[in-house]
């Protein structure tokens, strides 16, 4: 069974990365990019023998995400997909 | 319009950050977890009046993600979400 | 000219993926290690001519640490060489 | 005891995210800065008393470097200091 999930910075932390792609953008010629941020992302493949159903494998995955992925004082995480 | 794209290294390309937490998933008791592996994610504000149709967005992403988010030697690229 | 510069998580800031890692050491046997930290490192190349020696350069390379290369509100910086 | 090392791409590994902050130095006026590499630098506290000497203690991080820390084959790792 895999899983993605993506940790994102919160919207009022400074994410100066983002923000020197976003220039670096502009510099480039895309001036239609009017805003980048940069988070972390993770693809996960989980024993699907061992978890009871996706709500099970959900649960999991979002402990895992709060407790090793992410700070949760400064970021945010999101399970994107569960499946297969 | 936002789009949200994900940079992953290539499958064959060794990920120690990706095994490191694997390991730590295991002395943490989640058995469950076989596989981690760890890319990055972009959030990315476009200007909907300066791009004609989510085709032609998906196309300037593209162009981007090849350009400045990823290393195409080592690295795949996926839009995500193109929309709203 | 060539300068190096650390950019880490301020102390009381929540560092999971170093976390994740000193857990990995533990559980591949090696029990020394007690803590990591992980952090971003950069190798920047300034053009020597348009810098009146090393401590313009300093200056420079503090600004663009401050401005562009971390989140003063999480991170701390520090320039680790500048040389040659 | 404390250590630092750094981990970087290869000389022949391309950087898109060093590239974009150096596209963004030149959009916000610093024209002196030529080229910026990102990598990893992590900070690592190891027990003292189970490590004899400092010698004992870069052979045990140059393992860890290579095993946790890098992939050998894109990236290279340095430690920068051993000490206290």
């Amino acid at each position: 069974m895999k899983a993605t999930i993506c940790v994102t910075l919160k919207p009022d932390v400074l994410d100066p990365q983002g923000q020197a792609i976003q220039k670096a953008c502009g510099s480039l010629g895309y001036e239609q990019i009017q805003d980048v941020r940069q988070g972390k992302f993770f693809e996960i493949e989980l024993d699907a023998s061992a978890v009871s159903g996706s709500e099970a494998a959900e649960r999991l995955l979002a402990e895992l995400s709060a407790k090793l992925l992410s700070n949760p004082v400064i970021e945010n995480y999101r399970i994107l997909s569960v499946g297969e």
